[in-house]
């Protein structure tokens, strides 16, 4: 007897036939005479349907708060749904909103944090041998007013309820059957990972590989969790998150692809000092985040500072340090969108230097340049043309991994 | 200054133009500085699109708690969308669910009723100037589960705060511009009333008048909370629905039909004792409401028992007495579903005896036949042919209403 937390997305839950396979596999472990608490995110397309119907009566966006009153309806609808097909197979279940499974969370409406799960009543469910179906992605701040998560919120529910109740394992059901050394839709070789730290995930998560929610492993991570992705549409072991993971005859766990990337250079910049500082103190101040930086010295005594941002923040960033321009002194700023990163990760590599100039050595021979290279103790970028991109992550797979 | 409770059905706010003409309405009288409550229903078919969507997960019915917990998220939608429209006016609102409005209810899902009120939210929003938008038709019950009145659950939702916060008018919005003395689309004559007693709109709104919730008038009357009827599309006077109206030149407040009648007829039952008792009793435990009640005496020492009941009961009110044929001993039982009501209304009939014989020359005239008649001390009704109906309504609305 165990006590399992799974998640199920939006496609997972999309229609009745859906909702039935999920049930079903929830009831599987329940049988089994496991305590289930079961987290479910909105049906399919139903938060960007609420989305834009805000946008229609408020194009200009409306407040944070209302926003929040309507999508959190989004779950509400969901996890009703999901206890109805429970019941039909003849399972006790209930549904829970996020209030009602004890979520606290701060008060920023649309980004909220969660503070607190009180597992009060959700145990009390449990001890009535109750299935417990919980709405992700929402919580209550000290005014009892609704909260939500932001994207990806439903994994951090389901982690927190992990954590908060020292559950064996948390499941997140997904579209894909676990985490793979890279797209398995665009490197056919891919192998998919049986078992991956936190710090990888981590890394990987960042990176563009969009099976689990940063916040949601972070959190894991923090209170120990052990996470399994896996596919809500097979039944069969997906890929273990956790501390550590014994090391296989390869040292890289994956190769991912980040196309939401934009540089900016800022050209012709005075060689003094406090340049950098005016520039990234500005960046930050905009909430924008930095990836990778390069500085050159020119030859007529100016340098240039070229750095990376995701695409959405590109023109931002660019019109931030236009309006300093008098503070700032520089010739010329450029944005280029058509770049893209290519990234390996790997908890083993601080430990093998040969790793970076195998990468390497794969884009020389797929004749790709490299405009920009960051590495940490596990792992290694470079940024490329986006055109590249497809074909960088499958050169670097075919040599690093086999 | 004053406080005004406003409630909106759903078809008022269906679409994002709609919301914008009931936020304008609300605006309205705010602007002049008065407190605003608006208690608003899920919009359009929200809430039958939902109960839509429990029947294809379930189609021999899910649990109410489920079904409560899947319908209160319409309300929640619609309070959203109405709040950022006014938002988006500029004006300060804040929309609070049934809970964070203080409704708590008994624990009778789907049907729930509400125990108290607490204002205080409500009270502290007010105090800031806010519009204070509340969704309808919910509560929370004892266990902190979510519970929904019923069919015109918002009407009473209006109608408790009213009496709650001692407001100073409740204007229920609909999609008609007050009480008419008969259906203005049958009878071109029909005309508006500026005022009712809660008694002659309790016994239209039973009659099939259906312009108000009976729950929501019957708490009006108990706490003496003044209503409006009144258009959401247009901008004039309503019909006041209050303790005392001081009686116009007729005595007659208004004819209504009321389609939704079947009759059932227990043809030679022995003349003993305890015949009628059984039969009603019968009933009374299939939660079956018998309107009029015929009983004649036939010539071979039998009587025959014909009574009315509501369309959808006729089925079950025939099969409960078929089941019961061995200890009720009659010849056979008939349903005939071809029946309509015609009832006139109005608190002065009781001390004019003529308007009885005036109602029956006019459908004598009409050459209508009159299969049953009730009376009590406002109303009068005849059960006549469903298809004489119409011709009858507007028949004794000439003769009694000019």
């Amino acid at each position: 007897m165990a006590l399992i937390v799974k998640k199920f997305g939006g496609s997972s839950v999309a229609n009745a036939k859906r909702v039935f396979n999920v049930a079903n596999t929830i009831i599987g472990d329940y049988k089994k005479g496991n305590d289930v608490v079961v987290v479910v995110s909105a049906q399919g397309d139903t938060t960007d349907d609420l989305i834009e119907k805000a946008k229609e009566i408020n194009p200009d966006g409306p407040s944070k708060r209302e926003l929040d009153m309507l999508l959190s309806a989004g779950e509400q609808m969901s996890i009703a749904l999901l206890a109805m097909a429970i019941e039909k197979l003849g399972c006790p279940v209930i549904s829970l909103l996020g209030w009602q499974a004890g979520f606290s969370t701060d008060s920023k409406h649309g980004i909220a944090r969660i503070k607190k799960v009180d597992p009060e009543r959700i145990k009390n469910e449990i001890a009535k041998r109750n299935i417990v179906i919980v709405a992700g992605f929402q919580g209550l701040n000290k005014y009892d007013d609704i909260t939500t998560l932001g994207r990806g919120g439903s994994d951090t529910s389901a982690v927190a309820i992990a954590a908060t109740m020292k559950a064996d394992v948390c499941q997140i059901y997904t579209d894909v059957d676990g985490v793979y050394t890279a797209d398995p839709r665009k490197v056919p070789d891919a192998k998919k990972l049986d078992a991956i730290t936190y710090d990888e995930m981590l890394e990987l998560a960042t990176l563009g590989a969009q099976v689990l929610n940063n916040r949601s492993v972070e959190m894991a991570k923090k209170y120990n969790v052990e996470l399994e992705v896996l596919s809500s549409l097979e039944t069969k072991p997906g890929t273990i998150v956790k501390e550590t993971v014994k090391m296989e005859k390869t040292l890289i766990r994956g190769v991912a692809k980040d196309t939401n990337v934009a540089t900016v250079s800022v050209v012709g910049l005075e060689d003094t000092p406090g340049v950098a500082f005016k520039i990234f103190n500005k960046l930050a101040q905009k909430r924008i985040n930095v990836d990778i930086i390069l500085q050159s010295v020119g030859r007529d005594g100016t340098k240039d500072i070229t750095f990376s941002v995701p695409k959405d923040d590109g023109k931002t960033a660019v019109e931030s340090l236009e309006a300093m321009k008098d503070s700032l002194n520089f010739h010329k700023i450029a944005l280029d969108e058509s770049v893209a990163k290519v990234s390996i990760v790997g908890a083993g590599m601080e430990s093998h230097p040969g790793v970076a100039s195998k990468m390497f050595e794969a884009l020389y021979d797929a004749n790709i340049n490299l405009r920009m290279i960051s590495t940490s103790e596990i792992k290694i970028s470079v940024l490329i043309d986006a055109e590249c991109a497809d074909r960088a992550v499958k050169a670097v797979h075919d040599k690093l991994i086999d």
